[in-house]
């Protein structure tokens, strides 16, 4: 096999090693993959390039544009995985592991771009919130927002997800309008490498969107300002050392710290052995344990079990540890591949043997292994490893000490607060998993446990097969735990992508708003033409475009028959006596939605037009109510639009219905679909 | 005057200064006001205090009594004002001044109370965004909560509003059910201990919620862990030294910074003099120049004016800075007091000189005041000094340098590009505010700058007397900024109670998601009971209880005859060709509104009972047509609930409509108030 020359990528040009060049070797045959060094680099130029070139490319687009632009990478990207998989088996990981690195990223991708198109708006300015009332009179009101951070993203990630650690940063980064530079682990960087390259090559991405450091990253960190942000995945060691750069403390620099944690699994009181919840927990603790040889940040490393089925629990566990075939991760059979390197074997049995002098070894050895084709002296093979710990609340190093492979540690609770207390001895951690039926002890455990875990993962027999793993993040669901997990968030939807926007409160008069926020706010100027808003297409409407209705008087006979026709008979309605006693109403009134449906025969406008379908309400509050011999007038105006697609758009209309005395009696949002 | 001997509140006891005890002096008279010194204090012991009787006895409250207790203990200090301003006035403040730090702090309270109880449930569990559906059969859900941390805020307040400075930290952390230990300045720190005492005095507050160190924080931050937050205001450089402590680094501890910033101010290119918002400007700049003598983090330091309007600017605050009179903050007449110290004084001056090397002072004497009622010799009195910059791109110190008093420097623009970014060359600011009536210049400023600032200000003739000012941070919105700022956000709303709970993602079945967010999940269990849930009350309804419908036929009769009793003959309803060659509809099709009126005919109940009326009603989808012939029938489940008062409840409903094909064709929430 050639020996392959990661190339760096900077200000838009292929860089070869350089400098003090590495050589990485497989993990599966220790042979030498590939070579890496960037010290050729000019850091600062890369930032330039980044701020200067890919930022205002990527600003130009709204976040539907950059959405669209996403779906179309993650499709570029997926239909090119072959090669990556190959790749991927010398990194150790079996063809698994490689569809959690590499599926799992380009998915990733996929549900931002959905995400960016449904949630986000076809706009630079993202609305974040409720508007705010700031003064009595309404000539004053509040908004905040949240537009692209200026500078430029650096993207430190971990050796045991290539792509989908690059993918998963790269993907809200992109859709908030931010420029990265990633710099991947060297122990697995031909990997990210070979993902980088196509996503260049596909000519998707503007200029300075993306660069690639294959290498070390030098002084970047020490020259970003207070505009840029740095996203890191990997050890806690690491990241204090990094965090604590003068520089970035200086310039408040963002730091998202994503570490691994000792991750706990709790088998629920109620889940006895027989239960299906049993049976559920042995099966997902003992993939956790052996998925990605147990390099994953979110794998579990303590498994607790109610004291009465601890014993059962280390039995089930070896039970299948024992069946699980180690060895060549190419072959199929295999169901689990190497650790990355040799170095990292040596890491996680150092690790074992200080976790071996607070629990007991009750499965596995860590210097002796059974192997299907394969060589234990070259490749980074290691046996799983189950200890047993007899009293948790009196050692500290099995809730500290972290061995980055196979291994995780069995220990026994007494109550559900003793389980928590526990589970919370990590300090802080990416996800906790609990096997529960019971809908109150789930409650217990989230009021107990919540501060401490970034996720909570809850699975039983009616989750089944549709629940989506402990150890996966979701691109819908935050990543990132307190304390010992880093204290960052990354993922979580919408909520990933504001990590590289400003959040601006602005406050202004209404008109002003309307303005900055493309959406007209109460208040605002409206626009009063002779031809009705409905007759408007979509590019047309201008917002603010307002139309008042003629009045129309709500009757007791209209109430009375709309009663009758409608079955909704509500003593409200009907008995003058009994709602005059209740403590909301005057006397009989008019049905809500009578009001509601007056309304619409007052605006609609009837003939075929732009207007093709009213197919939604939102915010709808009654606030007085209407009486018989009431008239009411109706104003709609034109309040936001977003383009669905190039036949339609959707338009929201604020509606305000009054009464005779310009009280308003009801509000509410209409949505249309308007032809473009 | 007595010497105040100013005492720490620790674990539930008063502790009289001790160790190295320093004298404070009046800002005024020079002459000793104070004693503080809290060298004896056992902060492990405090901390371990707030963690262990604090914090609990928070956590069982809900976030509606957190907040009603917040109302009552406003409603406390609103009532004990006027012996503060007393004090206040020896920190060099005016009455206007110390409203501001007063009656602001207590409004801030006041205004958390009133967002407690509107936007967070009475519950302890904080449900955050939307569900997410995480599996196609829907057996899988997503969602975000927060709940308390379960450690102890500590709050380092600034000296220039010592209630505000504590009120505006405390009101979000208690709400949050944190106990939080207040550490206040010590310049100002007898104004703090007063108000800090009088929330004690009244009772409302549980034992261990809040303690208060009277002097040096000593070993607090070097003893914190992951779920303890840091909240810091005051300069960049202690933040700096505080927040790269290595045990804050090594446990993630929050920290929340609040640094003074290089604030500008933008006159508009359309806010000529002449015009409204010149002059709006101009008394702008002049009232935060000079409020609390120009000690405010939000002040406006930089004055960016078009290059053509510049020297009328310089003229126009000339003139009014001239009129100001400078004096004993007792008096009625004095418009500045003092600073808070000689101390500052000196620092003051020595910045104004630094500042001088960059642009000329055209307003002013940092070395000579003409005072009223009061002695420059012992009292902190400066006079306003108002620089002008004529070269603003070619320097830096201008835009870095704060002298935190009533200094600022003018320069000039020549477009809005070039405004913003001068603007943004402070590298990060709380705040900026644009005077214009032009939505199109507002909305480029807020493009060009809104990721330099943590909040952006517009102000014009509508706004008029309901704008707040410039340098108000409100409770509703967000208080902090990027970079130079801090990096920090305060307030903000209910964002700033989020600073002291952590998110967390919860991953279930639709069942234990009911049970976790007491809101029932769709693919939950319902339960059916022989009565309609309309006649349960509102503490006897559980969730889950639901009603299905009888079904009904709509007839093409039904459409007709709707349509002509509403009006509402939109040619969807009326016309079948025409609804054919519409995109979303195979004919003639039920206007929503009536599919609307049947469904809640078909699930009213007519005779009087616990619900007292509908609300409202939101998030309002028509997901199918339904077509003459169709037959409707109607699912109402108890969705939420919350209490409102001693008599009546929210009730969320879940309602969906389906037809004869079990296909849904309306969803939406049903709000009903009910009866206890």
């Amino acid at each position: 096999m050639t020996v392959l020359s990661l190339h760096s990528y900077a200000a838009g040009r292929w860089v070869a090693p350089s400098g003090n060049v590495n050589r990485l070797m497989s993990a599966v045959t220790g042979e030498a993959i590939a070579e890496i060094g960037a010290d050729a680099l000019d850091f600062a130029m890369m930032a330039d390039h980044a701020r200067t070139i890919g930022g205002p490319a990527l600003r130009e687009m709204t976040f539907h544009q950059r959405a669209a632009m996403l779906k179309a990478l993650a499709q570029y990207l997926n239909d090119r995985r072959e090669p990556l998989y190959e790749l991927s088996y010398e990194t150790g990981a079996t063809k698994a592991d490689s569809m959690i690195d590499i599926d799992g990223g380009i998915g990733t991708m996929f549900v931002y771009a959905s995400k960016g198109k449904r949630e986000l708006p076809d706009d630079t300015i993202f609305i974040d919130g409720a508007r705010e009332q700031l003064s009595r009179g309404g000539n004053f009101v509040g908004q905040h927002v949240a537009t692209s951070l200026r500078g430029v993203a650096v993207h430190i990630n971990a050796f045991n997800f290539p792509v989908w650690g690059m993918l998963e940063k790269l993907a809200p980064t992109l859709l908030a309008g931010v420029p990265a530079v990633v710099k991947p682990a060297s122990a697995t960087a031909w990997v990210a490498e070979a993902a980088f390259r196509m996503m260049i090559e596909s000519g998707l991405l503007p200029d300075g969107a993306v660069q690639f450091i294959a290498g070390s990253s030098g002084n970047l960190l020490d020259i970003l300002g207070s505009q840029d942000v740095v996203s890191f995945t990997g050890s806690a060691a690491t990241a204090g050392m990094l965090r604590g750069k003068p520089n970035l403390i200086a310039n408040s620099v963002r730091f998202i710290a994503e570490q691994d944690s000792l991750n706990a699994s709790i088998l629920g009181p109620d889940a006895a052995p027989g239960t299906p919840e049993f049976d559920i927990f042995i099966k997902e603790a003992h993939r956790e344990m052996t998925a990605k040889a147990g390099q994953k940040c979110t794998a579990i490393r303590r498994i607790i079990a109610p004291d009465a089925h601890r014993q059962a629990v280390i039995e089930a566990l070896s039970e299948r540890l024992a069946k699980t075939l180690v060895g060549n991760p190419r072959s199929e059979a295999t169901r689990m591949g190497a650790l990355a390197s040799l170095a990292q074997r040596e890491d996680v049995r150092e690790k074992a043997a200080t976790i071996a002098r607070e629990a007991r070894l009750v499965f596995g050895d860590p210097d002796r292994i059974e192997l299907a084709d394969a060589d234990a002296e070259k490749g980074a093979f290691i046996a799983p490893m189950l200890f047993a710990c007899d009293d948790p609340d009196a050692v500290s190093d099995v809730h500290s000490v972290e061995a980055f492979g196979p291994v995780a540690t069995v220990m026994g609770y007494r109550d559900i607060a003793h389980a928590a207390t526990l589970a919370n001895r990590g300090g802080g951690s990416l996800v906790a998993s609990v096997f529960t039926h019971d809908p109150t002890i789930a409650r217990r455990m989230v009021e107990a446990s919540g501060a401490f875990h970034g996720r909570l993962y809850f699975a039983d027999r009616d989750t089944g097969k549709e629940a989506t793993g402990h150890g996966s993040p979701l691109p819908h669901m935050l990543h990132g735990g307190p304390g010992r997990a880093g204290g960052g968030e990354e993922l979580g939807g919408i909520r990933g992508v504001m990590h590289y926007m400003q959040r601006t409160a602005i406050q202004a008069s209404p008109a002003l708003m309307t303005g900055i926020t493309r959406t007209w706010v109460g208040g605002s100027e409206t626009i009063e033409q002779p031809q009705h808003p409905f007759r408007m297409r979509f590019g047309e409407l201008e917002l603010g475009q307002t139309i008042w209705t003629m009045s129309r008087q709500v009757t007791l006979d209209d109430i009375e028959h709309f009663a009758r026709f409608t079955g909704d008979t509500f003593y409200a309605h009907m008995d003058e006596e009994a709602a005059k006693a209740n403590p909301f109403f005057p006397g009989r009134v008019a049905h809500g939605y009578l009001i509601l449906s007056f309304a619409a025969g007052l605006f609609v406008d009837p003939a075929p037009g732009p207007v093709l379908a009213n197919y939604g309400l939102d915010n709808l509050r009654f606030m007085k109510p209407v009486s018989p011999g009431d008239e009411i007038t109706v104003r709609l105006t034109a309040k936001h639009k977003t383009r669905r697609n190039d036949d339609y758009g959707e338009v929201r209309w604020d509606v305000g219905v009054y009464n005779q005395d310009k009280e308003q009696v009801a509000a509410y949002d209409l949505l249309t679909m308007n032809a473009m």
